[in-house]
């Protein structure tokens, strides 16, 4: 479905993206972008037609998932040099810790899944991928590197849940991923994207000045952002298939 | 001034000291901990004849010393294995960032000293010396190196307060000061002071097993402890000192 | 093929494992370690079979692998208490820096890959799992947990090297392989990964005393070192998937 | 004394600094500059005046300076993302431990101490304050963040010797720190001075690209050169009075 340039132009308004450093290193490996946001996963979410299978081996890596973003933040905390961008670290983290992985382990409990049976389940390698590499980027590099590495999940997500409310091939009615949809589709979820998106730009003026995409950072931060992206496209496919590790 | 072993008994009780890993740590270093919670700054700040100018100065420090305590307990949330743990730093973390700093904030707004100018204010040594200290023991060890290396801030304070509470020289009538004495001395700092022991605990127990004291690790954390608090001495002796650093 | 016990006890006894940390680890996850020790991979190295597209494709990856385990040596440097174990550290990290990448090098360029081509190719997921993996583990704990991450490759390619040259399946005359055989099972290689071993029970003489199995930390380090192995199963599988990741 | 441009100009020459970012960060905090590199202790070696227990006192302290110094060292390496960087950073590492922590081990020996007793002597807070404040830096910023904070020490060494060598009132005949004022004057030490100021630039071109000095982090960097030149006079200070901690 190749759907019409306004429509792109209204999602990206919702997400307040023009001339965002977001926007420009998500332009920077399109085809990677496309892959995530587009996935066949994404799609059968929309549609409905995941098998449910796919959906609870999902959810228990995505809730181990949870807990190394909560540990990103805190470590993005420690990274700040302003008292205002340490406020704004800990609030993410006070949301992921206290209330994402709250609404998670109850949302697990509608699947079935007990939280000590997610936290018994061997960590899938797609997610170790993903995790550990936004982590070493966040004490290798400085905080910057760490907030682009962690861009590609809290800004795509709300990207899809747009795309998704916005599609004609989804349907919510009866659709067992409604919650889901609704969820990262939703304002609340879209506040907290926007906020993401606006804190990246506000590190990229701290360390590279008002234009990133022309510093001599460019390529490394490109690297990191396209390298997370590509890594969310396996933790996608890791959904699909729903063997053990 | 000789104090009873019965008042003594009332406030490690108060403390919930029995037993713990922070009481051993303490014994261990007992003059240098005697020399840190029976400061001539401490002292003075209880009868009151302590010159404003060194309280000032003191704040002012604090204040940054604050913001890199919390940077600290963020750090700890990174190195928490358990959720319950990250928890419990988070919570920390956001006392001291929503609470404590802006609590302090008010209190040197009273003492004519505003934000900005706090922030201003170059670090002083004896400041660098004990955050950092802190902060690089948490990156270079574990969880539990981390948090020896911080009890003797959060738990000393407690102990102060209570000890200041208790002293017949106190003067809390027109003591400029008292504030101080009665935000230390009382509940709730006991009660954020009691889980910091707690946790002290409970780390312990997953990183060395129930008798820390007889562990292999015992001379390493407690010269963690015995650098922390003598570097505490060094704070109050800056406190005394208000020149520029 | 079973081997027989005398054959696996010499090749225990050339690597220096009664009683180590790392022979108990070892068998903490007995089914793991045989699937990386002796993966197809492992064994189509060993009698010539293995398509050499496959072994272009791992030779690419190890190289970016090397790079991220002298990290990780760096790490255990800043890591170290001791000035003995920096200097251990520094020595490793000098020799895979100084002496294995560059001996990588040049066995790369006999097989027509160039350092440059190797270091434009893109990282496998397989490669970040494994290497940010190591490299967080030995962030977020101590010099302990990391030096058990690092011990599944340092020593398990001792062992494989050792097995290779004992096992009747193994054919040097004409495989291409050889040198790789022979790099691993002999006799440097396996000074390099006794140090190793050692290094190890060193560590966990200073962080847990000379029990480590019967220490608090047991359960942890375990998990570490059996994540580790099946990283290394996941490397292999890559090897013999020669796609672009 | 009022040295003459002339001579001045030959020193600058002789660390090759024009236009280096070194060069711009020492301008950017010129009197903290001064006072640490013409301080009372570095001239009362050049003139053989210290009293030798200050040089006993220094040369302890010293000692676990460069052990923290080495690890620094190491965290540079960890952190770079260039293979290039990498190696540079490992050969000081290397230097450090195999080179000058021999050396000063030999010549401690001279002074009558031995490397147990070295060990054995509490680390000042001065000490502390900086090693700790550079470690630090370095693992919530960046490379470019770590290398400007050891910058000041590694650089400033040779531009003292360098004006020791040259000032009319060094005294070498009978001087008991001449091998010192020889060591930090001399050629081979001049090349790692040399090669510390090149990396600078090197990696200030990779993170803010080729004019720092107008880059959006030129306060930070600034920032932290003033305050660890602050702490090398903290240093020097420490070895005029030598007091136990």
């Amino acid at each position: 479905m190749q759907e019409s340039a306004s429509k792109k132009a209204g999602r990206d308004s919702a997400l307040a993206l023009a001339g965002s450093l977001f926007a420009r290193l998500r332009e920077g490996c399109a085809a990677d972008w496309q892959a995530y946001t587009r996935h066949a996963f994404v799609r059968r979410l929309g549609d409905g037609s995941l098998p449910q299978a796919c959906f609870r081996h999902y959810l228990v890596q995505d809730y181990i998932f949870l807990k190394h973003f909560a540990r990103a933040y805190a470590l993005a905390v420690f990274k700040s040099e302003a008292i205002e961008d340490m406020r704004q670290s800990a609030a993410t983290l006070d949301a992921l810790l206290n209330a994402e992985m709250s609404l998670h382990v109850r949302l697990c409990d509608g699947w079935g899944l007990s939280e000590a049976e997610m936290l018994a389940t061997p960590e899938h390698p797609a997610n170790m991928a993903y995790t550990r590499f936004v982590l070493e980027r966040g004490l290798s590099g400085d905080l910057l590197d760490l907030l682009v590495a962690l861009a590609p999940c809290v800004a795509g997500y709300a990207e899809i849940g747009l795309w998704l409310n916005a599609d004609p091939q989804t349907r919510l009615d009866g659709n067992p991923y409604r919650d889901w949809i609704e969820t990262y589709g939703g304002g609340d979820y879209l506040t907290v994207a926007r906020a993401a998106v606006a804190q990246l730009d506000r590190a990229a003026g701290h360390r590279t000045g008002g234009d990133p995409a022309s510093s001599a950072r460019w390529p490394s931060l490109q690297l990191t952002f396209s390298s997370a992206t590509r890594l969310e496209v396996g933790f996608w496919d890791m959904g699909l298939a729903p063997r053990e590790p």
